[in-house]
């Protein structure tokens, strides 16, 4: 549980600054549902009008949250986004399809608008019933107290087994008129000890409609928090939300995602989530490496993103980068598991920029010494060229340690 | 490497008495590859004319030696298999082809038959020339002293960080007549620290056609090897083989897979193969606990045995396992990302027989003691209902631990 860890040795020196951003308004309180002496109840409201997307798990068996939201979200219109940290509602039926509904109902009520425009998000333990009188009682309260500037204070309420708070943001014009975007996440491992999920909200003042905001969200999702990885798990909870207020100076309209206007905010939102998504992959549990994976020469991006992934996935790639050992026959192993089409006389794998293999064998040479010492920084580059097309990712993750069975292997409190 | 981890504590007590098998003779001898102090190279050889059947790796990087066998195993007739451990021969380009070819054609010399005939394996490092010419030197000698008793002998020249040999055998009657199945194996992760893979080599006196032996050898494996993980990584050398000699006791001839005749051996080929897969889990590296999931009411066999293994991969479970943690949320959240069908209103958990979730959710009045209790045993037992058809599967899994780290995180030595 947060501040119940250590700190992070890879984790950013503090909080970012986040600007206030027109037309949204957050704060955190303590409603009880788990933990003692922190908030655990985010809520952030968003003027009338707000649009939204959001991208949500592929579970099989996502929470009764995630089910809510993917009911409402092409609807498009957002006023508020309510998350509760210590309880997934995951697994807990009808009850807790209701305690969803209860939640959405108290602040449809508050804010005057329509149910359908509150969105829920919960991340903690599976399968226990979720105290939802607990939120329902403190929203009134939290309500009323929400300021704009309150960045850490929501990122603070949404940690589970976090050991910092995830900020970040950027400014960029559409038109020449500058708009900016803020946001903050939450994740330490795909599902932290009995914990869960990696959670992400954005917000920004531009005026952008709902369908443009999907597409703009979807393509730089898949770069960010689709391209990093803990632990191969994947939660049952995992949602990402970008809200625009269209509340800040008035720009030229916008009305496709392939708009030469957005230029600039499409690359100010991918590194924003970049900027998210590294910051959970440096809090991953037991993380003493960061991990930086490219793959080029795939058949397409999607296929270079999954050698990357299976790479970042491979419990051995990741304890031999704990062991500081350059043991890239292990890299190997996981680019011929990925099912992904590869040309093994052509394959090339560079350790800190360093040559180890070309050509489907080592490089003749080959010297171990100085791809050694760039194992034992903190931050490991790893390129791996499979040779048969132009598709090309990166992935980012951390090395598997004794950190993380000692988080993962001990009984819920 | 063999003899330097400490026994898995559980290990079997002790190397089964396995009979002579007509037409089988074999033994190791120590040809200096990596290992000191021990033997590194196993030589199999059968009587003319006996029958092969193979199954490999699916890695798109497999080992010079697989890439040999593929190509040879469809013409169905062994005189030899040869092994060394120390050096898989992965990624060593046009000499490590060279190496393959080289040990094929001493043996072909020496044994009077078509290089196609000798099937080559190699498990151990990744990456590094491969000395062929030792292998070369011990060949002659070594294929001199070979008896059909030497099964311990063999199975010891194989192995890499397994911390006991593996060794499974039964009888069967083909209308009437006994015949013989024995065989052995390695493997303690999919790939251990630098070395690698799991390799199993399967013999009998009966006589059966190549093709019905491909048959009979790829669905044993379906229900075994194919069953088990220890860290879902797949190596580039996953070999396994079933010889036949035909040269038991003459019995009824056999002419298909579907044969009835064959029911008696099907159930013992399945018995040894499960019985040695289960072995290469319970050295799987650093394991504490054997873990049996069952998956029932999923849409086919194969959704079963996928959904099977998606539990048996993720790291929460297994170290909610090594933790002797009830922690059933884990076991839902690896279904959800299975990517196979569910019905979440009808799941149904089962922890050591005792109902923790059904319909969905949580047993009403549901009791952790008893379930944490069962959680304190070495062998752990997870049956999981997903309510969508009538497919089963059982796979074989170890928890993750320490230990794991251990053994990958160092360096080679």
């Amino acid at each position: 549980m947060a501040g119940k860890l250590k700190r992070s040795p890879l984790a950013p020196r503090g909080f970012p600054k986040l600007p206030s951003i027109p037309g949204v308004r957050l704060g955190g309180a303590a409603c009880g549902i788990r933990y003692r002496g922190r908030n655990d109840l985010m809520l952030a409201t968003l003027a009338p009008g707000s649009a939204v997307a959001g991208v949500f798990t592929r579970s099989s068996l996502a929470s009764a949250p995630v089910e809510w939201c993917r009911k409402r979200i092409g609807g498009g219109r957002a006023r508020a986004i309510v998350v509760n940290a210590g309880n997934a509602n995951v697994h807990t039926g009808r009850a807790g399809e209701k305690a969803v509904a209860r939640t959405a109902g108290v602040l449809a009520r508050l804010l005057d608008c329509p149910e359908k425009e509150i969105f829920v998000a919960s991340t903690g333990v599976i399968g226990e019933p979720l105290a939802v009188e607990r939120i329902e009682t403190a929203l009134p309260a939290l309500a009323g107290k929400l300021k704009s500037c309150r960045w850490r204070e929501a990122a603070d309420a949404i940690l589970t087994t976090d050991t910092y708070p995830k900020g970040a943001c950027a400014v960029a014009r559409i038109g020449g008129t500058p708009v900016t975007i803020g946001g903050f996440a939450k994740g330490s491992g795909m599902i932290a000890p009995d914990m869960a999920t990696m959670l992400a909200f954005l917000f920004t003042d531009a005026k952008i409609p709902p369908a443009v905001l999907k597409k703009l969200l979807a393509e730089a999702s898949e770069r960010s928090f689709n391209s990093i990885t803990v632990d191969s798990d994947t939660s049952t909870s995992d949602s990402v939300f970008l809200c625009a207020t269209g509340k800040g100076k008035a720009h030229k309209a916008v009305r496709s995602a392939a708009d030469p206007l957005l230029r600039g905010f499409r690359k100010a939102l991918q590194a924003v989530t970049i900027d998210l998504a590294q910051q959970i992959v440096r809090d991953g549990e037991g993380a003493s490496k960061f991990l930086t994976i490219t793959v080029t020469g795939a058949a397409s991006e999607k296929a270079a993103r999954r050698i990357g992934l299976a790479i970042a996935n491979s419990p051995l790639v990741k304890t031999a980068i704990a062991g500081e050992d350059p043991n890239w026959g292990r890299v190997v192993m996981a680019v011929g598991k990925s099912d992904e089409r590869v040309a093994p006389k052509k394959l090339a794998i560079r350790i800190g920029g360093l040559p180890v293999a070309k050509g489907g064998e080592r490089v003749p040479g080959y010297k171990e010494a100085p791809v050694a010492r760039h194992m034992k920084g903190s931050a490991i580059d790893l390129a791996v060229d499979v040779g048969v097309g132009r598709g090309k990712a990166t992935v980012w993750t951390c090395d598997l340690t004794h950190g993380y069975i000692d988080i993962n292997a001990d009984y819920r409190s």
